[in-house]
């Protein structure tokens, strides 16, 4: 979901952009008009997690999954051992790819204790790991970390795809931040990389040349050809964020559109969510109905209500609201009312 | 350059596709109203093309420059060895890319007889290679090869990126074909890959997975979320193609468009390009004016008539026209009318 006005906006200039009497996806990247959104973009981003001049922004292609190999094609450079929390499918999927190319150690960052879901305590890291690498919000799973884990030597690495913008973070916690794109930001395709600028220039020599984060840093992104339209849709959404306030006001809204559905599932045994509410996604909240013989009835009666896009992961089965930042509290209102009509109706 | 009557169509339905209440963008990859367009796009696009059914059709991020690395992680796994025929800058890029990563033996692809540039007779390829590279349109030379390289073993690779769909191409003289889909297809952002299936499931171990042929194709290019908005918006292109004729009418409006551009330029010594007729590429057109001083004040008057982007690649200087598509010959004559004017005016 996309911000309506942001939308709106894309649309009133699709055939002409800036009075470019071009679209904007018939622009050249190299073009100064293009040259002078994308910079826009970047330093709106800039501004909107504080982010320090010693780290570089990238816009990639290649989504969650190239950084899945890029990470470690460019920072398991000495010791070649990394950490990695595996809380959902998400950091398992990392997992297994980094494993192509060094020594990598699997920690479980979940446990389940009376059939509710919560965050194990972590292991020391190993002293000379190049990196711990988490993700702090598994969108499958429904599990969000809220503090970030203390690593004593190394770098953190976070794969923030899919609570990226919905809060403010420290961004000087991390050694690297990646995000796809296609949760809170801009249609999919695009994948932002922050990155500090010391830990670059040392990837792997079979490391292909689009994934080697020195080359796209010393390239502003422009090695290979861009996203162009995404990188100018992350810019809008950027924009429209700002104007709404910022990420601490996204925040508070949030919280109260996460708190809004969970305390609804909580108050009811038609419908259950087995995440402890000290790791409960506020993006993402996976259910299920006490009586799995509805769920098609579910999703047929949530349909026609014009609510899309509930049916769980078929990893995990049940349903799933993803209720990011273009989610209005209206939309959770909605979604809440259906379901408790839904429950009154079929208990 | 995207034809007009796509952008309009995109627009109209952009807020809202096909009665959904949602644009194309905010919709799942795995939706069912997605799934639909996706199928439907290589569906169209293996009619236009004939593309028999032992080749996979990827949709696919990263760009011709993703390419560069993923052909010979995939393909690179007999021998290791592979022989590049090197015609401009794009087939000199994936030259270097590919020597990473094996036994590459470069083979100079053009020559420069008294001053005009033209393809240089080929040798003998390796018979143990795995494969030949080339590229048949070197966008920023301007050099198009119009008869495919004939090969005793191996499998013939073609970097058809900036003349895919300007011309029927028989896909089964080649292993794999790619093409980044900014030229002649879609926004930047996707790439094409026509593979022929015996020749997948072979990547080398480190390769990235977003990378592997196989896993990519046994996904039906959904291993990762694919760049969606591109691809439905290339759908819309094979469909205006489809209703244009397809690609021989096609080639006849490119054949057509280029000779009037080359005419013109050959009648003048004001201007010049120095590709012999056999190989000059009817989508990139590089010239120069004889009087170099005047180069900004032709681009500076061309711009102000509404001629955008004729400023020649940095590595080549000069001037370049891209008549791809989606230009039609009224550009291409009103390009000339001003070259002609200029001409006239400052000779």
């Amino acid at each position: 979901m996309m911000p309506l006005e942001v939308l709106k906006h894309a649309q009133d200039e699709f055939l002409d952009f800036n009075g470019q009497g071009a679209s904007v996806i018939e622009m050249s990247h190299r073009s100064k008009e293009y040259q002078a959104v994308a910079q826009q973009a970047e330093q709106d981003l800039r501004d909107l997690l504080n982010i320090p001049s010693n780290y570089k922004v990238l816009f990639l292609q290649g989504g969650g999954r190239g950084q899945f190999a890029a990470v470690p094609l460019n920072l398991l450079n000495g010791s070649k051992k990394a950490d990695y929390i595996v809380t959902g499918a998400w950091s398992k999927y990392a997992t297994k790819e980094a494993k192509k190319f060094g020594d990598i150690r699997t920690i479980e960052g979940t446990e389940t204790v009376d059939g509710v879901v919560k965050l194990a305590p972590l292991p020391e890291f190993r002293e000379d790991a190049d990196y711990v690498y988490y993700c702090s919000n598994e969108t499958i799973h429904g599990i969000e970390r809220f503090e970030t884990p203390k690593i004593k030597s190394g770098i953190l690495i976070n794969d923030a795809s899919s609570e990226f913008l919905s809060k403010p973070m420290d961004v000087t916690q991390f050694g690297l931040v990646f995000a796809g794109a296609q949760k809170n930001v801009a249609p999919a395709g695009l994948t932002i990389v922050i990155v500090r600028d010391d830990l670059i220039g040392k990837a792997a020599e079979y490391c292909p040349t689009i994934m080697d984060y020195k080359i796209n840093a010393d390239k502003e992104s422009m090695y290979n050809t861009p996203p162009t339209f995404c990188w100018y849709m992350a810019g809008l959404v950027f924009k429209w964020l700002k104007q709404k306030g910022g990420l601490a006001v996204m925040e508070q809204e949030n919280i109260a559109k996460a708190a809004y559905l969970y305390d609804y599932l909580d108050s009811t045994d038609f419908y259950s969510n087995n995440i402890d509410p000290s790791c409960r996604s506020r993006m993402n909240v996976p259910f299920f109905l006490k009586n799995e013989e509805l769920n098609d009835k579910f999703l047929a009666e949530a349909k026609a209500c014009g609510l899309t896009t509930l049916k769980g992961h078929r990893d995990l089965g049940g349903m799933r609201a993803s209720i990011y930042n273009a989610m209005p509290m209206e939309g959770v209102k909605a979604l809440v009312a259906f379901m408790d009509k839904f429950a009154a109706a079929n208990k």
